[in-house]
C-alpha cells in the first residue's frame, strides 16, 4: 500500500474484496492460462496430437495459478507485447508447450475470452448484491406495508400512502433492474477462436482446409471456458456493443440505488426515516443526535458516476473502426472495472442501508396529525351533507377555515388548528370526535395501499426469489474468487 | 410553416410523417380522450351505472376525434392546467358525461397512460424499421459475403476478410438491439387506474371499499387500453426507470447506425465502397466525381445526439422525489419525442444506405494485389520451405525483401515489387506464377469468412426475420397513425 | 400552429420570443445575405469593380429583407444544396449581382460566418439576462441578509445561517458563470473568407495571386460582419471547439439555476420559502394552500437538459475528420439552439423566481426556536462554567438531557424540552430566560453571514453590475431582433 | 504493487510521477498539515497568544512531514472521522499543539483548502504540459508549412492544402485551451476559515466578536497558504462549480488531442503520416512494416473518458443540498484524481507524438499527382479559354474526360489518365507539358496556407509562449511534489 501515489478510492475505501480481486492481475492472466490450455486441448482433441502432447497439457495446467511474473515483465520490456511475454513466459514453466501455446491464435483471443469470462463472473456477483437488496427491501416493504405515511408530490405534502408501499417502488425498480441483468446475462457468448480478423483463417492454415475441424475448435474452446456459445461472427475482437448493454444494466442499478438513497436523505431531512443505527453510525458532526444518512449520500455519490458511465462505452463501440482500433483500450481497461466496482459499492451499501431502516413513527404520526385536517376536506364536506348540511354552505365554511388554518400554520407559525375551527361551526354538523375520526384517521387514505404491497411481494417479488434462491451466494461465501 | 421561430430540423429535415404524427397534440389528446372513455366504461361495467350512463360513453365515443381546442386553450388560460380544461372542453361536446368524465382520476391517469401508448406505438414503428434494416443488411451481406477486401486493425492493413463478412459485424449489432428492444417491449404495462399518490384511495373512496372492485377497475382499463397488465405500483406516475431502459434501447441502435456509418466514410474515402447513388445523389461539391458518404455523415451525426439522451433518463429517474416531483416534466416532454425522432431518422437513413451499398471491386482488388505480398510472407516461406529451401535462408530473404519492398512504396511512392524481388532471389525456390498464385488470390486468405456469413443468416438472421414478418410494416403502410 | 406533427415544447411552450426569432430560417437567411453583401462590397473595394458593379450591391441591399422562399426552394429541391439555391434566388432578385453573388466563396462562407453572427447575438441575449437575474438575486440577498435561519448539512439540521448569505452562494455560482460568460464571448471571431479547405485559394485566384489582398478581403469581410478578428486559420468550418466553449458556459449557467432550484424546492418542502405567488400561482393539485414550487421544479427540469449537453459538442468536436466532415451538421443545427433555446428558458424562469422569493419568517423561527437548543449546548456550557458550574458536571448533565430531549422529540413526537429540563437541573446555574437568552437568539449564531453579504454586494456584484449597466436590455426591450 | 486486487491503470500505465504523487495520501495529509499550521500562525498572529504558542508551531513545523499513519488510522477505526483522527494523531507529535489543533475549524477547512492548492499545482503542471505540446506542434507546423497535401472533405479528396496549415488547426484548438486553462486558474482561491456553515461563527466566538479579526484570519490564512484572496462566500465548502468549469477545462485539452489523434491515425491509414518512430514502436502485430498510430489510439481513448467526465461534475454541483450534502465526497475523491491523470496521460502522450511526426513525401506526392488532375479541372478550362478555346466547348469536353477518368480510376482500378486524355483532345489547346504545369503542381492549390502558417506562428502562436517561458517546467524538472 502505497502513501506515495495515487490509490483509487474504489479499491481502498468503498469495494468487496471478491470484486477487487476479480480484476487483479493474477485473475486475468489466470484467465489467460486457462484460454491457452483450454485451446491445446482443443487442438488436441481434434486431431493436432503431432503438434501439442499430453504433456505438454499437463505441464499448462500445472502451472496455471503461479505466474511467473518477474519472467513475463522482463520478456515485456524487450518485446513491448504483454500477450507475447506471457506467452514465452508460460513456456519457461510448461516447456513441452514452449511452441505451441497460443497456436494460431491472435492477442485477442485471450484478452477478449478472458474479459468475457470476467464479465460473466462479475455479473453473477452482481446478480447476486441484487437479489439481496431486493431481499431486504421486501421484508422491509412486508414490515411497513400498512404504516400510513404523508405522501408527497413536488416535494409538497400529499395524500397518504404507507411507508412499505412506497418501498416498493423501489423494489419494482430493482425487479426490472433484476430482469435486466438476467437478459444481459443471457447475452454473453465466448469471442471463442476466431484469429486476427475473425475470418478463422490461422486455425484453417493449422487444419488444413477442414472448415468443420475450424468450427469444432471454435465450440470447443468456448465450452471449456464454460460458454454455451461464441459470437457466430466477430472483427478482432468480440462486438463492443456487450459492454455497453452491460454497463448500461449496471447503470440501471445505480440510478435505482440513487433513487431510494435520495429518498432516504429527504425523509431523513423530515425525520421520518433513519438509516440503520449501529456499529457505521458515527455522524461526521459533533451533534450526536443527528443521523446523517451518510451511506446514503455516499450511495448516491457513488452511484451518479456509475449513471453516466455508459456514454462511455456507447462511444468506444461507435467509434471502432474496421476490424478493430485500439481506441477501445485504454478506455476499457478503467471503464469495465470502474462499472463493476461502482456497482459492488453501491450494491453494498444498499444491501447494508435496507437491512434495518427505521421509521420513527412518533414524527410520522405527528407530521399525519398536523397535515391530515388539509386533506381530509372532501370527505369533511361528504360527511356535513350526509348529515343534513347545505353543500354549498359547507363547501364554503370549510374553504374559509382551511384558508384560515393554513395562515396560522404558515403565516403564524401555529398548529394547524382547521378542526378546532370547524367543530365551533353550526354550519358543520360534525362534532370535534366526527371530526377527528375523519381527519385523524390515516388509514381511511391509503387506499389499497398495504393491498399492493402484499399483491407485489407474493405474486412477484417472493416466487422471482425463490426461483433464485441458489444463486444469492452472499458476500462472505463468495469470498474466493473463482473465474 | 412559420419561418420567424425556431423549427426542430428533426421535424423540418430528418423524420418520417408517422412518427411526427405520434407525438403530435392531435394523437397526445386523443389518447387522453381513450383513457376517459376506457375509465368511464370500466366504472359502468363495474357498478356505476347511476353515475355513468350509456349515453354518456356514445357521446365521448363520438368526440373521441374532433378536439374542441379552442375551448380547452380557452379554460386552460384561466385554469392553469391542462388536464382540467380538456376534461371540461370534452365535457362541453359529451354534456352527458360533463360531471364523470375523469371521475375519480388525477391527471396522471390521461398523461401516463397515453404517454405509455405513445411509447408502444412508437417502438413497434421502431422494431418494424429495425427489421428492414437488418433485411437490407442480410441481403448485402449475402452478396458480399465471398468477397475478399482487405482487412483493416488500427486502420492498418491487416488479413482480408470478406466485405459480407464484414457487413455481418453490423448485422449482429442490429440483432442485439432487436432482442432489445423487444426485451423492452415486454416490460411496457399500463400505469392503470392509480390515483394521485399511486394508492387507489379515490377509487376505493368511489366503490365504497370495494378492493377487488378497484382492483378490476385497474386491471379493466389497462386492458381497454390495450396492454396485457398494469404497473403493479406506481407513485404518481410510472416508474422513470422504463423510459431509460427505452432510451437505452434506441441509444443502442444508434451506437450500431453509428458504428456502421463511419466504417462506410472510411470505406469510401478509400474508394472501396460507396452509399447506393441514384436521386439522393448531389455532392455537397462541385467535383461531380466525389461520392461524398453524406447519409452516412448525417447518420452518424443524428446518432451522435441519440447515444448520449441515456445521461438525461438516468438523472430523471434518479432525482424524482417520494411520490413524484414535476422536474420530469419538461424534460420528458423533450427527450421522449426526440428518442424516437432521432430513432427514426437514423433508421430512415440505414434502411436507405443498406438498400444499394456499392462496392468498387476494382479498387478493392488493386488494394488487395498492392498489399497481399506482405501479408503472404508466412505462407510464401512455407511454400519454400516445401519446395527445399532452408527456413533460416528463406526467413532472411524475405525479411530483407520486404524492407525493401515497403521502403519502395512508402519511401519512394512506388508500387509494392514484392513479388518481383522473390521471383529475383535464388534463395527462394518460386517463380513468379508461383508467388503470385499465393500472393495473389485473395481467397486463400479469408478462411471460414463467407462460410461464417453463411451459418450467420441462415441459422440466426434469416429464421429471426421470418419469425417476424408480420410486424414488417413498412413505413408506407403505415402512413397513418395508430396509437 | 399544426397539431398534426411534433411541436418542440421549447418553442411552444418554454422561451422568449426574441430567442425563438434568433434562430428562425428568416434571421438565418438573412445573416446569409448579409455575408454576400459584405462579400461583395470588400471585393469590389478591394478592386474587382470589373466584376462588382455599384448597382449589384444596391440591388442585394434592397433586397435582403424579403426572401424569395419559393424560389429558393424549387431551386433546392433541383439542386439539392441549400446555399447555392439560395445564390440563385438571390440573383433574381439582385439581376445585376446575379453572376458575382458568393464569388469565390464556398457554402461554409455563408453558414460558418451566420453561426458566428447568431452565437453572438445569442450570447448578448444571455448575458443581458444573467444579469437581471444576478440583480434580482442580489436584491433578495440583501432583503434577507440578516435573517436567521437554519443551516442545513447532509439536510440535516446545522448551525444557523441567514437567508441572504445562503442566496448569495447562488450569487456567486452566478457571478462565475458572468465571468465565463464574458470570457467565452471574447472569443468568437469570424470565420472570415476562407475558401472551401481555408487556404483562400479561390480568393488567391480572383485576386491574381496578392496575398495582401486577399488577407485584406478577410479581415474587410468579418469587420463589416460586425467582428473585430477573423480566426487566423480555419478548415472547411470555424473551430468546433468555440461551440463546445459556449455549450459549457451555458451548461454551467443550468447548473447554477439548478442548484438553486433544487434548494428552493427543498426549502418550500419544509415550509421556510416560497416561489413568489400571484398570476403564476395555481397548484397542480385541488389543495389551495399547497404552495408547489413548480417553476423551480421546470426549471431544474430544463436545466437537466442544458448541462448534460456539452457531451453532444466535445464529441462532434473530436471527431471531425482533416478539413471537415459533414458529422458536425445535423446535430449542430439541433444542438446550438436547443442549448440558447434552454438558456433562455432557465434565465426566464429564474429571473422570474428571484423576484419576490417569500420567507415564511414563522415558520423559519418556529424550526429555530425547535432545534436551537441543541445547536447552543455548547454556549450554554460555557455560559454555566462562567457562572460558576464544574465543566464536567455541566457537560454531564447537557449531554443527558440532550439525549432525552432528542428522545422526546424523534421517539415521542414531542417538543423540543431541552431547555425545560436544564432550567429544572440544579447542575446547571442558568434560569430559564438565561438559557431562552442564549439558545433562542438566533443571532448569536450567525457569524458574519450578515456582514458577508454587505461585502459581497457592495465589494464585488453591485460594482460588476454598475459596469454593465448598459447590457442589461431587458427581453421586453430587446423585441427586436438585431443580429 | 498488489497483483491480488484491481490496480488503477491510469496509475500503473499511463501518468507520469509527478501526477500520481500529487494525488497521494503524503501530498494530501502534507497539506492539511499546512493548512493547521497556517491557521494556528495565523490566530496566534492575531492575539491568540494566550492559546498557541510559538512551541506549538515550530512543533507543528517540525512534524509537518513525517505523518504518523498508524496512529491516524487507529484513531480513525474509534472515532470513523478522518479529520478528528489526523488532528489527534498530529497532536501526539505536537503536544505543546495538542489542543490547539484545527482550532475554530470544521473538517472542510483542511479538507477544501488542500484541495484547492491540488488544483493549483495541478494545473501548474498541466499548463507546463500544454505549453510543450504547443511547442512541439507549432514546431512541426513550422517544418510542414509548405508542404502541399490534397486536403480532405467528407473524407472524400478536396483541394490541397499543407501539412502545416492542417497542424495550426490543432494548434489554434490547443491556444484556446490554454486560454481556458489560464481563465480558470484565476477563477481559484481559498476556502479560506469559514466554518461549519461558512458563517464564520466559531471564529466570532474565539475573537470574542471582533468581526475584524475574524475577516483577517481568512484572509491570512489564505495568504499562507499561497491564494491571492478566498472565496467571498461558502457554505461548508468551496463552490462546486469551480470543480467544473476546471473539469471541463481538462476535458477541452482531450477533445484537442482526440481531434490531432483521430486525424492522426487517418492520415497514417492513408499512409501519408506516421507517428514518430523509434523505442516506442513496436507494432501489435507480426507485420513489421505496420506503422500502427498506437499512441494516437492510447490518446484519443483516455481523452474519450476525459471528455465525458464533465457531466459528473455539474451533476455533483447542481444537487448540492443548502449548505452541503455528502454525495459530493465519494465523487470527487474518484473524479477530480481522474481528471488530472488522464489529462496528464493524454499531454504526455500529446508531447511524444507532437515531438517528430513524420510525413512520408513521396506517399503524399503520388496521392496528389492521382488527384489533382480532377481538382484542377477549372485552372485548366481557363488556361484552354484564355488560349482560345471555346469555354463551352471545353467545358464540355473536360467533363467528358473526367467522367472517363474518373471511371477508369474507380471501376476499372486503373490510374488516372484525365491528363493524357485531354492532352490528346483536339478540344483542349493545352500540351501535355502545359496540362503537367498546371495539375501537377501542387504549389498552385494551397492558396495562402503557407503563408497563414507563418503569420499565426509569428503574430500568435510565438509570442504566447515567449511570455511564459518561465511556465514551462518540463515534467522530469518537475520531478518532485512541491503542493
Amino acid at each position: 500500500m502505497s502513501r506515495d501515489v495515487y490509490r483509487d478510492p474504489l479499491v481502498s475505501r468503498y469495494t468487496s474484496r471478491r470484486m477487487q480481486e476479480l480484476f487483479s492481475e493474477n485473475t486475468r492472466f489466470r484467465g489467460w492460462r486457462d484460454c491457452w490450455i483450454a485451446l491445446a486441448e482443443a487442438e488436441r482433441e481434434l486431431g493436432l496430437t503431432h503438434l501439442i502432447s499430453e504433456q505438454a497439457i499437463a505441464e499448462m495446467r500445472e502451472h496455471r495459478d503461479d505466474i511467473n511474473y518477474e519472467r513475463a515483465e522482463a520478456k515485456e520490456r524487450e518485446l513491448r507485447h504483454d500477450v507475447m511475454a506471457h506467452v514465452y513466459a508460460f513456456g519457461e514453466q510448461a516447456p513441452s508447450a514452449a511452441g505451441i501455446i497460443h497456436l494460431g491464435a491472435t492477442s485477442q483471443f485471450v484478452v477478449c475470452n478472458t474479459d468475457l469470462m470476467l464479465h460473466r463472473t462479475a455479473l453473477d456477483y452482481v446478480h447476486a448484491d441484487l437479489l439481496h437488496a431486493i431481499e431486504n427491501l421486501a421484508a422491509a416493504a412486508e414490515q411497513f406495508k400498512d404504516v400510513p405515511v404523508l405522501g408527497a408530490t413536488h416535494f409538497q405534502v400529499a395524500q397518504p400512502t404507507t411507508m412499505g408501499k412506497r418501498l416498493c417502488l423501489a423494489l419494482q425498480d430493482l425487479m426490472m433492474d433484476l430482469d435486466a441483468i438476467e437478459w444481459v446475462m443471457g447475452q454473453i457468448k465466448a469471442r471463442g477462436a476466431k484469429g486476427t480478423t475473425g475470418t478463422q483463417a490461422s486455425f484453417v492454415t493449422l487444419f488444413n482446409g477442414d472448415a468443420d475441424k475450424v468450427r469444432a475448435l471454435d465450440a470447443r474452446v468456448s465450452e471449456k471456458l464454460g460458454f454455451e456459445a461464441s459470437f457466430p461472427v466477430t472483427g478482432q475482437t468480440y462486438p463492443r456493443k456487450l459492454d455497453t448493454k452491460i454497463a448500461e444494466t449496471l447503470a440501471g442499478i445505480g440510478a435505482s440505488a440513487s433513487w431510494l438513497g435520495t429518498n432516504i436523505r429527504l425523509l431523513s431531512g423530515l425525520k421520518e426515516l433513519d438509516e440503520p443505527f449501529g456499529r457505521h453510525q458515527v455522524g461526521s458532526s459533533a451533534m450526536a443526535y443527528k443521523r446523517n444518512p451518510m451511506r446514503s449520500e455516499r450511495m448516491c455519490s457513488l452511484a451518479r458516476k456509475l449513471m453516466n458511465l455508459p456514454v462511455d462505452f456507447h462511444a468506444t463501440h461507435a467509434n471502432q473502426w474496421l476490424e478493430r482500433t485500439l481506441d477501445d483500450s485504454a478506455i476499457r481497461r478503467m471503464d469495465i472495472p470502474q462499472a463493476y466496482l461502482l456497482t459492488d459499492a453501491v450494491l453494498g451499501l444498499l444491501i447494508d442501508i435496507t437491512s434495518g431502516l427505521v421509521l420513527n413513527r412518533a414524527i410520522v404520526n405527528k407530521r399525519l396529525a398536523e397535515e391530515l385536517p388539509f386533506l381530509a376536506t372532501e370527505e369533511i364536506l361528504m360527511a356535513a351533507v350526509e348529515k343534513g348540511a347545505s353543500r354549498q354552505v359547507a363547501h364554503e365554511a370549510i374553504r374559509d377555515h382551511s384558508v384560515a388554518a393554513a395562515h396560522s400554520v404558515k403565516e403564524l407559525g401555529q398548529t394547524n388548528d382547521l378542526l378546532e375551527r370547524l367543530a365551533g361551526d353550526d354550519r358543520i354538523p360534525l362534532s370535534a370526535s366526527e371530526l377527528s375520526a375523519i381527519a385523524q384517521t390515516p388509514e381511511r387514505f391509503i387506499g389499497l395501499a398495504a393491498i399492493q404491497v402484499d399483491d407485489y411481494l407474493q405474486q412477484v417479488v417472493r416466487p422471482h426469489l425463490d426461483a433464485r434462491r441458489q444463486h444469492m451466494v452472499t458476500r462472505d461465501e463468495a469470498s474466493r474468487v473463482n473465474v
